[in-house]
Formats: structure tokens, C-alpha cells, sequence
């Protein structure tokens, strides 16, 4: 089977070059980037633009705000690795398209879970820690917070491999069985 | 002298399940549930339900919102092992009965770590790690987070294992001495 | 070469205490504290003088609010070894005294890693792992939330130890290559 990893950690941890490098690691040919945010105003079209820059011209982009384990299904199956950056944007994306539908996040995490599971190509998922601070005063940071906790739980547990990133550093907190 | 566990994390890290997998694992008939909260508002409430829900008929229930080490002492003769659930709720309770007088809340933290060092039976607490984040405004917000990573460390100190959560990954980052 | 070693933690995770002991158990005649705040408003005050109190007489402090990487190789040639004490503070300072120049910022920071290229002594930092929270409302603190992050991998990768610090006990995520 194709191997999973999640890469967590806090803002700035050097989680996405991670997931590059490893990628760039793999003998992988032909590379998928699975970007799940919607440039929508200044601040992340200057991200976003940085990133890609970073990344250079030997990978496929394709855009998934919202049918990520579609998008990935697609996708992958023409590229021999894939990156997704990131879970916590494409949750993000689902709750403001989902304000009042619970079902329709959890189908849309149960349907990339199904995916881990039975993985098209090597898959490499980019995620946030967003928990480790003061509780937020605002309501809807909660249910952000919560969901994306327990997202968090369900994909780390889906997958062979989990990588906790600290100032850079990659610290391997799930290991895949050998054989 | 019977084990005494801290496991920490982030919110939606998976601590409770895992205190409770533990406790769930050990040879243990009577189980004991120390509650530190008090069910004060809707959203507490429904999360109050399903931890109980989750839990199952197998555990007895004590609510210690102030006097938690009190409550142990009393309640854990009684049972095989206990799990208290969490220290940060407890804080926040005691902050907020003690606003201006810290050394009350010192003495009670002192108590638990006193409860810690002869335990009446296998102890696991849950705490959070909330000073990873950005400092909060809010001067109540400071005072709680410094109180909230102070106790961890008096706790972490006195307690023979701790567990780092991530993603619902348990880290082992202290470690019983043998024998 | 001399070591460096970079303690990276949340508020309150025992961080200055464990750079402090860390320096205690060298044999380490001379001992530096490369303080990077401006003692300000009564809160930083008190923290300040409580800090001094629990380090003793045996250490000689300077501050460093803005030029940390000139004030590190003036004072550190006369000591065996010296904690810098903390890398948040200064780039919240550098970032206050210029607000419109990220090159200015930029290089203090390559400064920096520059001096931890050839230590004059050994070196011990402390800096906050500050994004594991929810993304700040506010421009500023999100600025200086990737700031921190990107100087914290800068400054990791210029270490040749980084430790990670959870509730007061020292986790190694990067270690020295023997020999």
C-alpha cells in the first residue's frame, strides 16, 4: 500500500517545506500539489504565489477548497506523489460553506479518511496544531478549534506515519509497521 | 507505590480518550471519574453528555469543581483506579473563587501534588496546554495561562509519567523509573 | 566548537529554568545572562526581578534589547557560558522599533545565526513557540506570529541542540553529532 503521513505543527513550524522535501525525497516523477485554499485577498495571494515559487515548475497544481478526496482521487492517480496544503484552510473552507450542515463536513472527513485508507499514489498531508493556546472568546473559533482537533485525531489515526514539526524539525510520533 | 500519569495536549488532542484507554487497559474493577467542572452552560453541558456517554455505566462519577484533592482522597479508597478530567477546568474554577488571593489557590495545588506523592490508587489527570499560542490581551487571560503552565510543571514534577498528545498520538515523554 | 542549544517551549513550559540549570551543570566559572527585554510596565517588572532573584548572585546580566548578536560576542568572550533569555522578547522589540522595515529585522536575525555559526562561548536560548493557537484576529500579532516562527527554524538550524519543552520537562528534538 501507497504510504501516508501527516505533517502537524504550529504556524511557521516548516511544515510545508517538510512535506516538499519529502516528496523530493521519494523517486517520484510526476508530483501533485493539492492546494485547498481559494486565494481570496491580499495576504494569502502573496502566500500562496511564495509557496509556488518555492516549489518550482516540476509540480502539477490543482485547486480543492472544498472536494478534497475527489480532487485527490482524480489527481493522483496521474502523479506518483501528492502533497495536500493544507487540512486546516480546507476545513476552514468547509465550515463557511457549511455553517449549519455538521453531516456535510463529517461526510466530506470520512470521505478523505476512505481515501487514506486506500491511498492512489504516496499521499503527504499538510495540517495545523491550532489547540495549544487560550481557549477563544469566539464562538465560531471554538467550533473551528474543536473541528479541527478532531479532524486532526481521525487522519493521524488513518494514517502510517504522523511528523510533529517544532522550529523546523521533524519529529517522527508515529512510525509505519515494517513489512 | 501505585502510577500516577499526566497526560497533556492541546484541545481536541485526544486526552481524555487516551486517560481513559489507559484506565480502561489496567486490571482495574472500580473506576472512578473525577469531574472538575461545573455543567454551567449550554456547551458545557452537551459536552458533559457525551464524555459521560462515551464513558459508559462502568465508571462512578464525582464532581470536584474546588477541593479536588479532597475529593480524591475520599472517593479513590473506594476504586481501582481514577481518572480526573481536567486540571485546567479545575484552575479556571479556582481563579475565579479566588480572584484576588493566589496563595488559596496555591495551597490547593499544593494538595494535589501532596495527593500525587501517596496516591490512594492509580492516578491519571488530563490538562492542557494553552501557552502556545499568541499572548492573549486580556490580563485574566495571562494570569490564567501562567497559573495553567505553572501547575503542569508542579504536576508533571510529581507525577512518575507524562504523555504529550498530539493528534491523538501519545508521546511519552516521562518515563517510570524501573522497579 | 562551543555548543548551542535552543530551549523552545509555550509560556510558562520551564524554559528559562531549564536553560539555567543547563548552564549550572557546566563547569562554568563565568556565567552570562543576555537579557533581550526593556523592563517596561509593572507586570515585565515583576517578572524581571523575579527572574533575577531565582538566577543568584553568581551571574552577570546584560540587556539586549534590540542588538543581541553584537552584545552576545562583546560580553561573551569574558564568560564560559551564556543564556539568552528570550528570542520572542527581541523580535517583539525589534519589530516595535521597525515597524516598516523587515530588512532591518532581517538582519539582526542573520546576524544572529551568524554568531551561532562560531560561538565565542557556549550558548543557550530561550525562545516561545507561540502558533499553536487559533490565527489572531489582529495584523500585527499574526506578523509577528510568522516572525517568530521563521526565526525559530532559522535559529534551530544554525543550533546544534534544540530541546522542546512540555510542562517543565526537556524533550531532545535535535541533538549534537558526536565527535
Amino acid at each position: 500500500m501507497h504510504p501516508t503521513t501527516l505533517v502537524i505543527g504550529g504556524c511557521r513550524s516548516g511544515k510545508s517545506r517538510h512535506a516538499l522535501e519529502m516528496a523530493h525525497a521519494a523517486p517520484a516523477r510526476r508530483k501533485l500539489f493539492v492546494a485547498t485554499c481559494e486565494p481570496a485577498d491580499g495576504e494569502m495571494d502573496e502566500r500562496v504565489r511564495r509557496h509556488q515559487q518555492e516549489r518550482g515548475p516540476s509540480w502539477h497544481t490543482v485547486e480543492a477548497p472544498l472536494e478534497l478526496a475527489a480532487a485527490i482521487l482524480q489527481a493522483a492517480t496521474a502523479h506518483d506523489v501528492a502533497v495536500v496544503d493544507c487540512l486546516t484552510l480546507w476545513l476552514s473552507n468547509l465550515l463557511l460553506a457549511h455553517p449549519k450542515d455538521p453531516a456535510a463536513i463529517d461526510s466530506r472527513v470520512e470521505a478523505l479518511c476512505d481515501v487514506l485508507a486506500a491511498p492512489p499514489c504516496p499521499l503527504l498531508l499538510v495540517t495545523n496544531e491550532v489547540g495549544s493556546g487560550i481557549v477563544p472568546e469566539n464562538a465560531l473559533a471554538r467550533r473551528y478549534r474543536d473541528l479541527v482537533g478532531q479532524t486532526n485525531q481521525r487522519v493521524a489515526a488513518a494514517c502510517r506515519q504522523v511528523v510533529w514539526m517544532v522550529a523546523g524539525i521533524a519529529v517522527p510520533i508515529k512510525t509505519a509497521p515494517l513489512g
